[in-house]
């Protein structure tokens, strides 16, 4: 088996895919490997930039259909700028979030938009992970989570607990949809148990 | 005839198709006409945020297709905070530049790009004008009426005279393809020789 190098962590907001992302990129270092860590929205500077303008102002600044568009820049930006110079570079990329998460969130959002983003990333990006690991745990739990960090760039969370839940389905539908590429972890452990879980398929 | 409603104007920059969009919506207006006055890029708040992340910093601050998402992204968020709703509400519409622009000018920076420049305005626009001028003129009188007012956001005048012939190329192919949307206009002529034109075919 070829070790794969662009490696994504997905899963709603508190299911501690950052957490997860970050002790994955420690272990990878410890074993001498060389490790971006990296985010979405975001990972570049015009990616950041792009960020803002997504992230702030009010929920309804933009329509759906714009808001893809951003995120597909922002998304060509990180790829061209930080993923693909990485990984030509022998680096191993691990990103906390990725389309995956376009896909779900906009296709909950409004599901006639999951054609667009597929279309989109087609046409503009093109890119896979080599390997995605999808956190899955309780939507209550992980709203809880996300509420008690609110930070102003959280959007999504204001939408609630069956929201919530149909993101879990979405990224449930994913892995199910792409078991070559994804791997559901149970999130409803310790922080070590999914860390050492994650390491394993490593 | 039904009266053209969404009325765009096109050319190279000095061609002076923003001072004929202006002429055009004040003969309008003193008809009786109620006629707002656009641009591009931007048109809209949202969409004068995304011309800032365009038309600023160096010249390859981002790539080629990440600027088309943006320039995408800005046309959208124009169309359906300004264009459409002044539709809605009987109004007549002129902006200066919309979607021939990208294609024009992305085209002739990349020829690769015109298919996906294509692809992305029918997934995400997918709206035409209704009527648009093509102001055509002398490139070298052109770039030199461009340089003469550089404002520190005309990015293309830098390329020089062989790419402004690119340019006028790609917007007499424009014209050529698309008679019943698009009409020539010969812009080496005064101002008001060409307003009169512009005016007779309406």
């Amino acid at each position: 088996m070829i070790q794969p190098r662009f490696i994504t962590f997905e899963g709603i907001d508190g299911s501690g895919k950052s957490t997860q992302a970050r002790r994955l990129a420690d272990y990878l270092r410890a074993q001498g490997a060389d490790v971006i860590l990296t985010r979405e929205p975001g990972g570049s500077p015009g990616a950041e930039e792009i960020r803002q303008l997504l992230l702030t102002g009010d929920t309804d600044r933009w329509s759906a259909e714009t808001e893809i568009l951003l995120f597909t820049a922002a998304r060509r930006d990180h790829l061209e700028k930080t993923i693909l110079p990485a990984l030509a570079d022998d680096k191993t990329v691990v990103s906390d979030r990725f389309a995956d998460s376009t896909r779900v969130y906009q296709g909950a959002t409004r599901g006639d938009l999951r054609a667009k983003v597929d279309a989109l990333h087609s046409l503009m990006i093109g890119r896979e992970p080599d390997l995605t690991f999808i956190i899955d745990m309780d939507p209550a739990t992980a709203l809880q989570r996300g509420l008690a960090r609110k930070s102003g760039e959280d959007r999504f969370e204001d939408f609630g607990l069956p929201f919530q839940e149909t993101l879990r389905h979405g990224f449930l539908a994913l892995a199910h949809a792409d078991p070559a590429r994804c791997v559901l972890i149970d999130g409803n452990r310790t922080m070590d148990q999914i860390a050492s879980d994650v390491a394993a398929h490593l």
